[in-house]
């Protein structure tokens, strides 16, 4: 269902869409994501973390190319009901977030709904052809992931995570990644999508994931925003990362030969659909 | 509640936000707007429409910039029961419509919601400065528009009408436009946004105006989508717009020295809100 243009790089079914900017020697990515009350966040939460949810969860998917953020827009649907203040609150948790990363929000509209949802639109700029992409792991990478994994939602972390901005860039940067995505629907559903993108398979070492709580749960769990990534030279990377940010990226495991194949401690395990309606 | 940066330079509140591109002599414009079940149309109303009107907001914000639309993004909110055929169908009148104005839809999300609710956003690229604002209008101006106004949601016209795309550009293009905007709020609302913006005001000629039904459903209705702009040279203006399209480009009224003051044939008319529960 979607179009295709001579300047459009990489369709949708990656992190964010890639186009390149005529006349420059600049790329340009775009991501849409919703959250909405029920689904997403409860009624009556605090809302500058509604807020923070929703730019972070954009800025997280241009992080995943390894981009800089650039422009926000958002759509709001709001009951009659709800007081304003409560929407003024909403937009000062993600003018807080946008402002710490570079992005500015330059737009939207507020429209009557009968529940509330916030729809954030973003862009970001890299260089041309440096975007990191779900389609570039190779057999023999190393797989990393920037942080730990599950209990985001008991622990309420997926309202008040921080996405992996200057994370995503450096390690674009470093020319030492293959494929790199967010953990957004949990480490085992994520991952297939490099599997598939890429027309490899993974072994994962159970003792090497970072978790938060069980290993269970940074499988399956979702919501961690954390950056899963591939890399040909993994202790170099990780020598650079300690280096920048003064903190580990663990490898937790091997990109392998067999397509679509997840072995976790040389087990297979299958895939188990993350509960959302539809989703990428 | 809107950010600030050195690139940004109109900000919401015009049809579309303004951004220069970095290296290059072009403008960036960027825009976003909802499409609700029991707002903006009934529900069970023919997919294909809904589509039209969804990618048809945001195609004429972006022609009242005089800009060429690039590209899109469409977030759904939709609830489970709904059929993913009804879904295919809007996306199919989407579609449709991007095409013939070159216009692609590159991304999105489809989430589960409540209610039947659309989200595009839409950007489009012009020379740099080139934007058409409705902060534009001089004393003196002629008021012209490009279409009939009014009886839009009775005729079901706000579901079917044509973005003004190749007009918007060629008004632009023509260098005899001070300001522009397009009519979705209806002819007295929308105006009194050029004359805040631009502080002046405006004598409109009733007889003058172009409308489908009454001249009361022309000032009121909304939902025309027709480009509403202010020229200096509107007589060479009109010859140019003949030549090109083959149809008339009525003077409506003129553009005044009083600040915010509207008039109809000689009658000062007040502010009268449009039913939306906020609107731009």
């Amino acid at each position: 269902m979607l179009g295709t243009h001579a300047d459009l790089v990489v369709e949708a079914g990656d992190d964010c869409a890639v186009c390149r900017l005529p006349g420059t020697e600049l790329d340009q990515v775009f991501t849409t994501d919703p959250v909405i009350e029920g689904v997403h966040f409860e009624r009556g939460e605090v809302p500058e973390r509604v807020g923070n949810k929703a730019v972070g969860r954009v800025l997280s998917d241009i992080a995943a190319m390894g981009a800089q953020p650039q422009w926000i827009l958002v759509n709001v649907a709001a009951p009659p009901e709800l007081e304003f203040q409560y929407l003024e609150k909403i937009y000062a948790g993600m003018s807080a977030l946008c402002e710490r990363f570079g992005a500015v929000i330059i737009g939207g509209d507020l429209a009557k709904g009968d529940t509330l949802e916030l729809h954030v639109f973003g862009t970001g700029l890299l260089p041309e052809k440096a975007a990191r992409l779900r389609s570039g792991a190779r057999a023999g990478d190393d797989l990393l992931v920037t942080g730990p994994l599950g209990g985001s939602f008991a622990s309420g972390r997926h309202l008040d995570f921080t996405p992996r901005v200057p994370e995503g860039i450096f390690l674009r940067e470093s020319g030492l990644v293959n494929a790199m995505m967010d953990v957004s629907d949990g480490l085992a559903t994520d991952l297939r999508h490099i599997l598939s993108r890429s027309g490899v398979g993974a072994a994962l070492s159970g003792a090497e994931i970072p978790v938060n709580g069980t290993l269970e749960q940074a499988l399956y769990d979702g919501e961690d925003f954390e950056l899963l990534l591939t890399s040909p030279a993994a202790p170099e990377l990780q020598k650079q990362w300690r280096a920048a940010f003064g903190t580990d990226l663990p490898i937790i495991g091997k990109i392998t030969e067999n397509p679509g194949l997840l072995e976790l401690d040389g087990e297979i395990i299958e895939a188990k659909a993350f509960e959302h309606f539809a989703s990428e």
